[in-house]
């Protein structure tokens, strides 16, 4: 890639960044942990993170998603990764397809929190951010080691693995 | 990617793969943790790993390169990922693109061990695994969450970080 | 010790042993992790694991604990370590007191789950094991690298620490 | 335990606190994880940690262990825990023996470096500064959840574990 290409990266919260209360037991989210992550995959690709909101996608609504938008749009960067929980991940990416031309979006998340020890989170964050230097432009969702065209995937709620529309 | 697009992984050892033997304090190699690190990237891409040597880079001869490069001739596949000590990852590279044709392959390896907890092995397996999908036939070496073509990069020994020529 | 001294460990669930479910983001229980915490401390103590029931202790009814004191009376070992929620440690260990007579008996739980990587469980374990070998008969809680009598102490609910009644 | 029963922790290396290097892959000490280990612990013992050296305890000379037992001698504190290679364990707690009377001195150590991910180092803490605050004065070595007398014990090079002197 050119060295100077810089990428942009939108945090929006979901399962890669939840936390574990030890007082009260439950999830909660904090601060993202994409610089830490960045700081041990020893990237050194040229990235500017901005924390956008920091919810479960579940709770993410349509005013939400017009915000991601916007900020896509306003941003000087043309490729911009998006941290975003699995659940709705779709549904976001349906929005940027509408309303931003001319840029390589890549959506991707984790099933397990980054502070959990075990998370996929590491694996799908260098995926995502190799897929965002060499696609064209579009919307795309990178989970699994895979890409995906927003328009042709969806999650298996019960594997918890995205699948192209006419996969099994 | 064509869903059904299956990926060669070679295992040659490097970082990546070694461990920590207990009763003498000394590192060591034991058994390929690529599978492990699929499963834990949640990987769906169909794989298939072939573990050719063990070996820490410094060590690989000029028959270990030979031997690599026939298995990237004969084997079926056009998309190749191979694990491999950062040291020497540059001559076993210019060894494959003199001699392997019309394949897309990705050389990555580690600075720290999986197995050491903090290990960077993870974002650079989910990272090479992108690019294989989707670079044209050539040899490049995937670190630090870029891609580089063989004959344009070096590691530079003091920050463990892969340069172009032309960088600093 | 006496090299064939043996201890019961009964293991009623409690943070400890909590996992996370990446389907639907949410803690459960599955098997306990005390085997596994045993052989990464290679603990040489000749223990016998039961799992009496893997709940939440603030799920915890009055029958329940009737049950671990009635095991606690029926097991042959003078020695009982007893893995347990943090919330009503001290409620468990009240009956205990009160039913047993001429054992040993640690209670010990833990403020993160194991499997969520930063776990005081192993400390916790590794503390409680050292004091069941040998405290005097009696009823205990084992938490914060210290040893308190089950009459003497509570947990503070904003620190998550156990303290004596008269401490702050 | 008394609340206001401090102990001392003296540091000397040993696998405990070995890292490594990802530039040249050598192990290597840094700074001791003692602080570290304590916390993730939620330890609420009040101790004082000095390090007094920091290196393999197959390096340790006799001057060496003169100054370790110099400083049992010479510090307020009745009861000591010393972190210490496993290889000459046996032999410092001999000369500490001979020359250090009416404390209660407790050394511990790890077969894996804490930063591996998967050491025993947290377990063995949590038991050492369990026994310290409660056996009698003594030299003891804390390793694999048991306490041993410093002369009735030997560490099996084979298995890694310390076993006492009459068995197997």
């Amino acid at each position: 890639m050119g060295k100077n290409m810089a990428i942009k990266i939108f945090v929006t919260g979901g399962t890669f960044d939840k936390e574990y209360n030890e007082i009260n037991g439950e999830l909660f989210f904090k601060d993202t942990h994409l610089p830490e992550l960045l700081a041990l995959g020893r990237s050194s690709i040229e990235v500017d993170v901005i924390t956008l909101m920091m919810i479960d996608s579940l709770d993410m609504s349509e005013s939400d998603r017009e915000m991601i938008a916007e900020n896509c749009i306003k941003t000087n960067e043309n490729r911009i990764l998006i941290t975003h929980g699995t659940d709705t991940m779709v549904d976001t990416a349906q929005v940027l397809a509408e309303k931003v031309k001319d840029k390589t979006i890549i959506l991707t998340g984790a099933l397990i929190p980054y502070k959990f020890g075990s998370s996929d989170g590491l694996f799908n964050l260098g995926s995502a951010l190799s897929f965002v230097q060499i696609l064209p432009v579009g919307v795309y969702i990178a989970m699994n080691g895979r890409y995906f065209s927003w328009d042709n995937c969806r999650k298996n709620k019960k594997t918890g693995k995205f699948k192209e529309l006419e996969e099994d």
